[in-house]
C-alpha cells in the first residue's frame, strides 16, 4: 500500500474534532499509541529516508516498514507495510537480538475519524502538542493528493508541518 | 525460553508412531510446516550460529529469532524466541526492505507428540528423510538433557544427527 499523507499543527483538536462532525465524519477509533522506532545494525535509516517502527496499542501491536518519502506537490507518500502480531515485547526482542535498536519512543493520543476515502487522525502527542495527521492509504494515488488538500481547506488547517513525529522529536533534542 | 533438543535419524517414523503410541504419548498436532531461512544484512549467521525463521503453517505464521546452539553433552540448548504473526508474506516483505534475504526454504510434514515435559516432532523432511526431535522448551534447564537421553534410549533412536535442517540442506548443495 501507498500512505499518502499530510500533518498540519492543529489550530486546536477541540475545533477541528467540532468541524469534523458538521461534516459527517465518522469517528472510528480512540486510543492511546506508543510507537517504537528502531535503528538498522548497518544502515542509517536517517539517511535512506526509511523506518522500522514497532507499534503498540490497547488493541494489539503491528511492526511496520516505512520507505522513503515520495514529496507529491505539499503531501508526502511513502510505502508502509503493516504487520499485525501477537506481542510487541516479544517482537522488540527479536529485532533487538538482529542487531535493531530503540532510538525513541513517541506516545500519543489519537482519536481518527473517517470521511469518504479519507481518514483523519486527531493526535495529542506528548512532547510535542497537536497535530491533525489527514490519511489515504490506497493502491491508486491518482488524485489522492487534491482530495487532502481540499479537506485541509476544509479544515481550515495552513500550518504544514513536513516532519515526522520522530523527526520533530528528534529535532527537539538536539 | 530455552529450547533443547536431541534430532535422531528416524529408524522408520511408522515404527517410531508404535511405539510412542505404546508409552501414552499424546498426538497434538500434525501439519505441513515451510521455513523460510534467512541471511542476515550485516551479519554471517553461519559463522554467529544464530538463525531468522519465518514459519509457515496450515494454522498461522510465526517469525522466530535462534541464539548460537550451547552444547550440553549430547542435546543441544538454544535460545529461542517466537512472535505469533498475523501474515507470513507481510513479514517477508518488511524483513527483505529491511535488507533479510531468503537463503533456503525447509518444507516438512510434522507430527507431534506431547510425553510428560517433552516433545516429539516426528518430522518427514523434503530431500532429507525422517526425523525424529525430542524437544523441551524451558526456563530452566536442569534434568532436562536427562530426560531427553531416556526417551531417546526408550525409543531406541541412536543416530544422532547434530546438524539443523538448514545445515543439512546447505550441506547437500554443495
Amino acid at each position: 500500500m501507498i500512505e499518502i499523507e499530510s500533518k498540519y499543527r492543529s489550530p486546536g483538536n477541540d475545533k477541528i474534532e467540532k468541524a469534523l462532525a458538521r461534516m459527517g465524519a465518522k469517528k472510528i477509533a480512540e486510543e492511546t499509541i506508543e510507537d517504537v522506532y528502531l535503528a538498522h545494525p548497518g544502515r542509517d535509516f536517517g539517511k535512506t529516508d526509511e523506518a522500522l517502527r514497532l507499534r503498540k496499542k490497547s488493541e494489539g501491536a503491528e511492526l511496520s516498514y516505512k520507505g522513503p518519502r515520495m514529496k507529491v506537490e505539499r503531501a508526502k507518500a511513502r510505502e508502509e507495510i503493516n504487520l499485525r502480531i501477537d506481542n510487541a515485547l516479544t517482537a522488540q526482542r527479536i529485532v533487538e537480538r538482529l542487531g535493531f535498536k530503540e532510538i525513541c519512543v513517541v506516545r500519543k493520543n489519537r482519536k481518527s475519524y473517517a470521511l469518504d476515502r479519507l481518514r483523519i487522525d486527531v493526535d495529542d502527542v506528548e512532547g510535542l502538542g497537536e497535530f491533525i495527521e489527514l490519511e489515504i492509504l490506497t493502491e491508486s494515488p491518482e488524485r489522492s493528493e487534491e482530495l487532502l488538500e481540499l479537506a485541509g481547506k476544509e479544515l481550515a488547517l495552513v500550518n504544514l508541518e513536513p516532519r515526522t513525529y520522530l523527526e520533530l522529536i528528534l529535532d527537539k533534542k538536539t
